[in-house]
């Protein structure tokens, strides 16, 4: 089972070095095989036991702390006490889904909408992404009558039977289905014309997918490429092939998930800085800052087509708690300026991380916009190439050295960085800091 | 849009008729309209705005209550201070996913799957009913290698674009795809006898499959029928089905998202009244008594076998918080004694239902086993046939007289009664009560 690995598994724990773990720690991990068991993975070279979490920082059962780098779902801050406040006040006062009337659904539902471009009106509220991009997929095919989709190469969009086909990155044999086309991102021109470059990938994907008799439903793409390693530039790289794509009648789904809410630091949606308007906007992750929901922006009409066909309904999507729960979080956003912070760490984090391209033959790019960089990490002595091997003893040295990190990209030799955006200076120091001295560790 | 109606919108408000509504309703009726939109359902003839809930009371926004027999996801009662008070405190302390050590997780699937029989060995935590029921097809599909599905005919499984397709009580219209077949259960004679009828629906739906070239991977059903109407007797009328399938080499997959968590009153899970073991067990709705989580169970090898083909991790869950949520759930379960009163009080109204048989030729048939009860309502004057407008007569009148229920079945004739499961018994005579005076004041 170990040797067969996905993308995703880049930082798993081999479940075949149980032995040479910490007693303690041994323990726990015999005891999730025994309970939760195969499709369960476990982070780092030996797993962390994490028992607290307040605003960026995460505690072990010693009592250790450890700057979180890594986890985008707490956005506004571990256990940020606002949220944990209307949670627990509405769950106390009222728990019940969405077919009695409640106002809050509809204040809150205004007040996104409002983020969005106007001819994105209607808010769908569920529990996951994954739900929501499995929507999104559906009201694609539906609307075109097509059933192909052009992702990524490392794409995750979730977990889902339809949104697992779509995501690359959680394929370990087998896939993809020849109704998806694979745009090779990681191959994109960074000096040459990457709008141009992408716009002709879109056109190849959909006539191949013509071809083969499936049409082109929608691109599907998360607007900061969070999986594929995190591309950002140059800002509106992805214009030029969704207007294409939209003048055809096909349709451009933004998966927001992780770049959404904010992150990027110059607008709450990734998409705004491609200049680009989608037909639909899925989100999810930050949206109750770990408490479960999600949501798909559309316009109505596409809505209603697919409920022409079949009802939907989701138990908890948009329940009152949950929208207690989404309100707290946009509150926050507010009241802290947390997107203004994103921008200003994000770029600050980002110009000291690009000038370690010069003292480190081992860095050989960075990318990335706001609160979420990639750094790709290669091994000079074979002409730069993408080393992942050296990317996973980074992570574990960061590790060791209290910073919590994770890989993404094809070849997963991309530091994926997006700590929650209370994320300040000092912290961003600290992680420089951390993350040269494990370069140093593991070089040679 | 109003002409086009599934089995689930049976009680749904006619957004046509919103001019009819009290302008405070017709108010929040037409924001919903403008925010959330197409596939938004509200329940009655007039939708209600609920702002508190309690133990088995709603009240609405005039400081009216209403009895709550509809909502079976607040299982333990509406706003459990002991989940409450859980989930505040896991969120004011650690809110993250499974890929760090947390103890609470193996506590908490160990005492799962003590309830479940032995072959049944790993929980995957999930976030909703519809993402277990979608990787339950997957494991069948992947196990098997076949791609039928035989479910019942207004079966609700649940959301995805995968679920949905073996949804019958979703359909609007152009479903099924021919690899799903159908058991048309409303047509079980209550007197030969059932088991030999189901067994003989499903090896002839095994057979069509066959013939069509999917082959039949797995027979998924609720173990009460809920949607269908409430099909709970004679207790193992599925076990020569099941076992004749699991000995061809197909899967059984027991949907408890609605029975299980003791509401059946006579085990934790549904599925023990019929004597069978499933393969893969689906659970949700009350798992977290509204804090949204779900899970899956199954045997180790076949998640394994899922696992090598592709990589599985849900963000939410089996967080840190829902496993807070869904341990509070148990030991209220345990410390109230829950399952013993969903017996005891299902026996009960049951009874008494069943007396109404007598005094009322509306009352055509009742069916149940704990607290989820199906009461089909028939015109007498139409020889008995399902009375689907009278049906959607009563619940407006029993909600006018302060009680909330919903309809379920083929022809949206059955009442379905299932309250949280601390109802008791002057609940139970209050519901008895004002369920006559419906039927008086609707009848004729």
């Amino acid at each position: 089972m170990s040797k067969i690995r996905g993308i995703l598994d880049q930082n798993a724990f081999n479940m075949d070095s149980i032995d040479q773990a910490d007693a303690r720690i041994g323990a726990l991990v015999r005891k999730r095989l025994e309970t939760v068991g195969p499709t369960s993975m476990l982070f780092y070279e030996e797993p962390l036991h994490i028992v607290r979490g307040e605003g960026v920082w995460l505690f072990d059962d010693q009592g250790r702390r450890y700057l979180d780098v890594y986890n985008n779902v707490p956005s506004i801050g571990h256990c940020h006490p606002k949220v944990v406040q209307a949670v627990a006040e509405q769950m106390g006062t009222l728990n019940v889904h969405t077919r009695y009337l409640h106002e809050g659904i509809h204040t809150y539902s205004e007040r996104l909408l409002a983020t969005l471009p106007a001819p994105l009106n209607r808010l769908v509220m569920m529990c996951t992404g994954s739900e929501s991009n499995d929507m999104a997929l559906r009201l694609a095919r539906r609307w075109t009558g097509r059933q192909g989709i052009i992702v990524t190469e490392a794409a995750y969009h979730g977990n889902t039977s339809a949104v697992t086909e779509v995501s690359p990155s959680s394929y370990k044999q087998g896939m993809p289905p020849d109704f998806v086309h694979i745009i090779p991102i990681s191959q994109m021109p960074a000096q040459a014309d990457p709008a141009a470059w992408f716009a002709d990938q879109v056109r190849t994907g959909v006539e191949q997918l013509n071809a083969l008799g499936h049409g082109c439903a929608a691109l599907l793409v998360d607007s900061i490429f969070s999986s594929d390693g995190v591309y950002a530039d140059p800002a509106a790289f992805l214009k030029p092939a969704v207007e294409w794509l939209q003048a055809e009648g096909m349709l451009f789904i933004a998966d927001e998930v992780q770049p959404g809410f904010g992150r990027t630091g110059s607008g709450m949606w990734g998409f705004e800085r491609h200049q680009v308007t989608p037909d639909v906007v899925t989100m999810g992750k930050p949206m109750g800052n770990g408490f479960p929901m999600a949501g798909l922006v559309a316009r109505e009409e596409l809505l209603a087509a697919l409920n022409s066909d079949v009802g939907y309904f989701n138990t908890f999507g948009g329940s009152t708690v949950a929208v207690a729960a989404g309100t707290a979080v946009l509150n926050v956003l507010e009241e802290e300026q947390l997107m203004a912070n994103a921008a200003s760490q994000g770029e600050y984090l980002k110009q000291q991380l690009t000038g370690l391209k010069s003292s480190y033959d081992e860095v050989a790019d960075v990318r990335g916009a706001g609160l979420f960089i990639g750094l790709d990490l290669c091994d000079p002595t074979q002409a730069g190439a993408p080393d992942p091997v050296r990317t996973t003893a980074v992570i574990n040295e960061l590790k060791r050295n209290g910073v919590l990190i994770g890989a993404a990209g094809k070849s997963g030799s991309t530091l994926k960085i997006r700590p929650p955006l209370c994320f300040g200076r000092a912290e961003a120091d600290l992680f420089l800091e951390r993350l040269q001295q494990s370069i140093k560790a593991t070089a040679g």
